[in-house]
């Protein structure tokens, strides 16, 4: 068995007798969106409940011990201790906004569809199949197990209509350790859903949904770790009416809400004739009441200007979803004129649309995106549009934090913070040009420690994610 | 350390003594570009020589020792016998069509850097400082043995413009058993090279160029493994003078040449302006000679309608690198169109402009950046940009074969050929939804063949590489 499937403490972090953790080495988070900081011979000092108490530079093990440990009220007994070996960094994990995670299994698997036909030809018929509540658990399983070896601290989700099912995933990530919004999919509209995979009312709709936020109530009473999020498929698999007793509930909740905006040329032609009385896509959210500071958009590569001034002006968040666009031929999004209009953005890995389970790699992806968005610029705007290594991590961590409603929490090493974190190793090579380790970045050893984070980005894997904790507790390891 | 560095066969393949091989199982290859072939259950036997000697379907091992071995003369006991597992599938080699070996250390390197900054910044420095030996041994062996662990048995190298480390680079391929193209960089002109890294002269360049081919001849008088190729870096890094001479040379010897051509746009204005008196890029090597069937150009992103008729008509080929295309903004080649145009076309991964040292991932990329030149277009053209999985991995193979003059040779599985393969194996799962294998594919069990392929192209890595052979040598294995 491979090591990427250990669950080093398979009990939920509420059922343990937890112990106060020190870590000592380097830390690297990001500061601000242009600019990572480097904690070198650093302490964190993470308490029982996975709460950073105290970050210090220039300090070794023996200064923690002597007056970090003590001036917290610890006693050394009581305390675990990681060091991150040389070459090693900490960093903060992974924030994944936008994931279905019942299309897991057709990762790689679009040919050359786009949006709509590679909805009705691969994922509708898969996301129907797993009311079979194996099956689901099968691939939920794989999929929450997968993403954490790849740094994904948090994930929002979307799961299926079914709400067993749902549920299933919900019990699956506070298992497995994982932070998630789990959302049960509304789909109520006949005409577009198929019969085979469509909520049976608007009421029914509603229903379900409340079921689902409940239940998770009841496993995760504070969801501490696991949320509910509701989760309009997308305006055109659902009526105005389900829209609207979903932004009831969720002003009577105050939880988050996700859906699809502005993704494919198709869909957003299809959204001005199934909704005419709406003045764009990201008005029809507006005109029932879904648009608002805790709605996360995935997609948002069509936007008009009108489009990202409503956006902004109503405080919701934007998921980029690299991959996805680019596999299924959606577009470039402009995530520097997202930024410039103020909207927040994260990344998505946007399984299956995207074919990867790793931000990294959406990080990557994003970086690559913004080029093809430059060549489509002259002179400085060109320039400006392309994103550095450092925005595209802030991207992956701090900005996906933001956008989930997380960024007082997680995606970064700050007191009163969570320890959301991840143990990043590269391979060092000996003086024969024989690398040490496995992974696929190779460190000759004259590398600064920008060059180093450079090679993670483009060459990194789950390879060099060697541990991931969610708060505090360690969910993940490979040797 | 790593599974990647094991040798298994540190020998030359020229000097052990070799048996015959029996591999059985599913071997995948391109029958046309648009076609994959999946031979099940079937047999390929390959001679001491590396060359296969018979590929049958539907024979089992007990079929194979009974009627194929007897046929081809051989005895059971002089036969080494190789079985793919149950989902494994044997695959050609990937042909990387163009690499600069000297460059491998920066790879994810380039911050915003377009072409002509980025050579000055990052690539120049390092490429002279590969004078010293040691150095050069270094990068050159780990080059050598990642590109192998990544399934790549043949590789068009540019060096740099040292003899001494250029030999030591054909000394490294054919002690590790990769087949390659070795070039020693030409690069003569003055005002564009820097000082620190230029040829003394003209004659000095043809003089030195001419000393590596010969040092390749003493090592490998057939070619047979390690090739010399003739390598004027790129237009605006050589003169007239030194270009036509590398043409007579050509001539003389009948080898490779390789070299860059419509990369990025400021290099375009660059040519236009060193070479007024040529009507385009491609224009200038035609003019000196250099435009022929065996010249390997690389990029040919902003080629003119002219252009491409130019290089269609001299049958000179063109070396495909998405992943460097996409880095540092230079462009979205357009695969179909050089097609239609009759040009061959092959993947390069041309570290370190682009990033990866795996040409699965170029294959990646090209379907990718197909889909970033689709969105420029509407209707059918839009459609027809796609690449699709089939026609990545023909650009992979056989059709990088082609490109380096090598068609009849390796790329495919047919009698005649050599046995340059690599053994392919996805992650199976248990029904818990455990991974069975380290790798980044999850196989739930239910996908098709085509299914499991397209999969591996957009999640594999060289983890899934178990195995690779070049002329029947095994040259790299994992666990």
């Amino acid at each position: 068995m491979g090591d990427m499937i250990r669950d080093p403490s398979p009990a939920p972090s509420r059922a343990a007798a937890r112990r106060n953790l020190l870590f000592l080495g380097t830390f690297v988070h990001s500061k601000t969106r242009e600019r990572l900081e480097y904690l070198h011979d650093a302490a964190v000092c993470v308490d029982s409940e996975g709460t950073i108490v105290a970050v210090e530079e220039g300090c070794d093990r023996g200064k923690a011990e002597a007056e970090l440990i003590p001036r917290l009220g610890w006693t050394t007994g009581e305390v675990d201790v990681h060091v991150g070996k040389d070459g090693q960094f900490f960093f903060p994990g992974f924030i994944d906004t936008h994931v279905h995670a019942s299309q897991y299994p057709n990762v790689g698997i679009f040919g050359k569809s786009t949006l709509l036909d590679w909805l009705n030809t691969y994922t509708f018929p898969l996301e129907a199949s797993l009311k079979d509540l194996d099956k689901a658990r099968r691939v939920y399983t794989a999929c929450v197990r997968r993403t954490l070896a790849h740094g994904t601290t948090t994930s929002a989700y979307y799961a299926t209509i079914d709400v067993a099912a749902t549920n299933l995933l919900a019990d699956i990530c506070l298992a497995l350790g994982q932070r998630a919004f789990v959302g049960r999919v509304c789909m109520d509209r006949e005409g577009f859903c198929p019969e085979f995979y469509i909520d049976g009312s608007t009421e029914e709709s509603l229903r379900k949904t409340r079921e689902t936020v409940e239940y998770v109530r009841a496993i995760d009473p504070g969801f501490e770790l696991v949320a509910p999020v509701l989760t309009p498929r997308f305006a055109p698999a659902c009526t105005a009416e389900v829209m609207k007793g979903l932004a009831e509930l969720q002003r009577e909740l105050d939880v988050l809400v996700q859906t699809h905006v502005s993704e494919n040329e198709g869909e957003i032609e299809l959204v001005s004739e199934l909704f005419p009385e709406s003045s764009s896509y990201a008005g029809v959210y507006d005109d029932v009441g879904l648009l608002g500071e805790k709605t996360v958009l995935a997609h948002a590569v069509h936007l008009s200007e009108e489009e990202a001034r409503l956006i902004a002006e109503r405080g919701a968040k934007v998921s980029h979803c690299p991959c996805s666009n680019s596999s299924i031929t959606s577009g470039a999004a402009r995530v520097r004129w997202l930024w410039e209009k103020g909207i927040e953005v994260g990344l998505g890995t946007d399984m299956s649309g995207g074919y990867s389970p790793s931000i990294l790699e959406a990080a990557r992806q994003a970086a690559l995106v913004s080029r093809h968005v430059a060549m489509g610029h002259e002179g400085e705007s060109k320039e400006k549009a392309k994103l550095t290594v450092e925005e595209v991590l802030f991207l992956g961590t701090r900005g996906g934090a933001r956008v989930v409603g997380l960024g007082d929490r997680v995606g970064a090493f700050e007191v009163g913070m969570q320890w959301d974190a991840q143990l990043i190793g590269l391979s060092a090579m000996d003086p024969e040009g024989l690398s040490l380790d496995d992974g696929n970045v190779d460190i000759f050893g004259w590398e600064n420690w920008e060059e180093r984070v450079a090679k993670w980005v483009f060459n990194g894997d789950d390879r060099n994610t060697k541990m991931v904790w969610v708060k505090g507790r360690l969910v993940h390891s490979r040797r």
